[in-house]
């Protein structure tokens, strides 16, 4: 598990702004759950594998000596919202569509981009079965990413029906669907002959697997086509294998009827996501399986070239609400993958030049001992007219508050030192010059103040924190840090 | 432990965004830990009663059988804090200025306001002795309740140094100091009679329990006369009160170098505070103890008088980096109470009504199963100008949709059905009212396009756009829902 440290923390605002930001323009509301949940709520969700890496909680009181855990940290956000849909029924709109932007724990062995404490970004739509949601969420999800600089990730989409209806033509049997589906996921890596040989150790007749792989093999060659295109005519190409693959899908599948409702879905997906110009990131890819066993429907994984991961995915869970509830409700979810988003950013060098900027825009030095309150009122006028503002702890040398300003990268020093005060002047220092400058700033100590004065003073002062605000008139390579007053 | 629904994640995300403005403008930055620590990080750290309260985490492998813990849940933020400086020493600037705002766990029997799972705002500065970081701390919170649009709060602020002075004076001898700290703490409730009785039950000789009351008899008097006075003239009596409790505590605790050091703390935060506004707020209390074991000097509360417990609390820890870093490092900080501030605010009903608002801008209904892809390209460009848009999911009977849109509080519908096709217009309904308009907006779809058209049907949709955006135009007794087009 990992610390922020400021830079860090800015950058992960930054990219959770940004998503957020996006899902509210679709409507989304923000959701939050607790860390803990009770065992029982996660138990049994996630597999064998997954429920091994939940950690868990020793119960309050006896608890040291029993070792018995009731609580479980959460490892997940889908089951979390599952269990709200379920508890909050009556105060949930009819479709219930929220974000939800949280960590999540899991033990795992910690590696490369993976870690113990990772965040997810959920969205989630509960309520309609319409494929409308799975175009939405598509488009949503792909909108994000585009807003935070990425434009070349690709967007796999499959359908748990579909594969059903694949491996039942294949005449592979239903107790060996499982097996065949971790098979089929390995395409990327193993290829068809390695998958077939796979199949064939999984107990799958060889006439079935003969069957998969020239299914499979067909449907590379139609990529092999398209990933000969140039990047102007991909679009298109993306279209027509699309298209092609649905002919394939509706060939093999034939009369299975679940198989076909999931063709109908597939079809209905690319055309809703053609009207959100989605559609030509969209890539038909029937070995996409997807490990988690909750999904009924369309499953998606977005990919970008540079990550052996996917930068998220999600898909269509019709009963998992039902495992709380008692009567099924639909849902479909994506979530992005804010770790990775982040790793690949930063390898890109994606984030905004002004992201890591310094912690003030302006520091107030300390004279001496008895000039510290004037510093701090200063500093006090300064924020009040919207400006961060660090002030040095301590009566320092001035070499040394210098010093720590730069180390900082704060831009501007303010210095109301005893010849300032007696002249009623301010000194600032553009700490990437070096340049120094005094500006009239206050009445001078031995002046007999009038009404004309004073509104003279204040002038001079808004203009000093309007100028402070925007000092970008000055460039680096100016000679002189005078602001234009 | 608690879930947010919408309405509640957008309360808790206005308050911190306030209070994280406010502390980036004094210069703090943002630091995230792990929800998770080892162990032995917290142990000892909060003394017999905190220990108990920490939630342990089952240690992975064999857990299930050994019941060990290795890990356990974050307790506060001050010790992740004070870890962190030790680690990463090399790399934190001479004066480390953090914020972090993360929940906490503690095992505690939930009660109204008190809950497993809390967040705590923490601001604190490391590596400097000065007076100046009690100053400033004490006015970014106080900023940050006057921006949340508090303005009858109290800053309670003591001295870990000066309570030692009192007891010595007094003849409390030293390993009594605790137990006199416990009982002075309740002089809110007991008052000087009943905390007395308490110093004696406690062991401590009726002669220092004597000495010490007339002490804390002579300052309730003063803070009566106080209290007497009327709010206009509140500021200066708070003055003249803390003005008075300074002479009091010179001559009570005198010669006794400690605690004359700690007297002198006092007089430099509220001089530094003088020049930051905020002094008037402060009231001196001898009287405040704080629980946490690890202060070594001033000791700060903030109080409002609806709310039983504190707004927030802090104080000077100089010692507790060394238990990590073996050596010490200076540092000061406060935090402020999320959950208790929120309930305050709730109570008083202090949250803006522009917060919560409704889930989108505008709703896309569906006409008919052949225009779906139609209305989610509409959806798509309103997104676009930056709208915050719903689609209702499935092509449903209008009369619920329009329904659905009532009660999820959305302001304006949007309506393409065959006669706005055929005419190149759409219906724009004003839920509110009731009213519905029908508007120009596309090719009517017998029409032969011409260059001309196109600019005419741009600026159309640019107009419904803009005015979307911002309808505050239509008042809810307008009979119309006519944009200004």
């Amino acid at each position: 598990m990992r610390d922020f440290l400021p830079a860090d923390v800015r950058k992960r605002e930054y990219v959770i702004g940004v998503i957020k930001s996006v899902y509210e323009r679709y409507g989304f509301e923000p959701l939050e759950t607790p860390a803990v949940e009770n065992i029982e709520t996660l138990d049994g969700k996630y597999g064998e594998e997954g429920n091994q890496l939940i950690f868990k909680i020793l119960k309050r009181g006896e608890h040291e000596k029993t070792g018995e855990a009731d609580l479980a940290l959460r490892y997940d956000l889908t089951v979390p919202l599952a269990r709200v849909v379920a508890q909050y029924q009556n105060e949930l709109p009819k479709f219930f569509k929220r974000y939800q932007i949280q960590p999540v724990w899991r033990a795992d062995r910690p590696a490369r981009g993976r870690f113990r404490e990772f965040y997810q970004c959920d969205v989630d739509v509960l309520g309609s079965k319409s494929m409308v949601v799975e175009a939405e969420l598509i488009s949503a999800a792909s909108d994000a990413l585009i807003a935070l600089g990425f434009n070349d990730f690709t967007i796999r989409l499959n359908h748990r029906q579909v594969l059903t209806g694949i491996l039942d033509q294949a005449g592979v049997p239903g107790d060996k669907h499982n097996d065949a589906l971790i098979s089929l996921d390995k395409m990327d890596k193993a290829g068809p002959e390695g998958v077939a040989r796979e199949l064939s150790d999984r107990g799958i007749v060889d006439e079935s697997a003969v069957k998969l792989m020239r299914f499979f093999e067909g449907l590379a060659g139609a990529e092999h086509a398209v990933d000969l295109l140039d990047l102007k005519e991909a679009g298109d190409g993306r279209t027509a294998y699309n298209a092609d693959v649905i002919g394939r899908l509706v060939e093999f599948i034939g009369s299975h009827e679940v198989g076909a409702t999931g063709v109908d879905n597939l079809r209905q997906i690319l055309a809703f996501s053609k009207a959100s110009a989605v559609t030509q990131r969209i890539k038909l890819d029937p070995t996409l399986a997807r490990g988690l066993a909750y999904y009924t429907g369309a499953i998606i994984e977005i990919n970008v070239a540079d990550l052996a991961g996917s930068l998220g995915g999600g898909g269509r869970y019709d009963n998992l609400v039902g495992m709380f509830l008692g009567k099924d409700v639909p849902a479909c979810g994506f979530s992005l993958g804010l770790e990775r988003i982040i790793v690949v950013m930063s390898e890109r060098e994606m984030f905004p030049k002004e992201l890591i900027s310094s912690p003030a825009d302006v520091m107030v030095t300390i004279w001496n001992e008895d000039s510290i309150a004037d510093s701090i009122a200063l500093a006090t006028e300064l924020r009040s007219s919207g400006l961060r503002v660090d002030v040095y702890p301590e009566a320092d040398k001035m070499g040394k508050q210098f010093k720590y300003a730069s180390s900082r990268g704060i831009p501007f020093v303010l210095i109301l030192g005893d010849d300032e005060r007696s002249a009623g002047k301010i000194s600032i220092k553009n700490m990437k010059t070096g340049h120094q400058l005094e500006l009239p700033f206050q009445e001078p100590e031995d002046a007999e103040p009038t009404d004309q004065d004073a509104a003279k003073w204040k002038r001079h002062r808004e203009n000093l924190f309007r100028w402070l605000k925007n000092p970008t008139t000055v460039g680096e390579a100016d000679d002189s840090i005078k602001p234009g007053a």
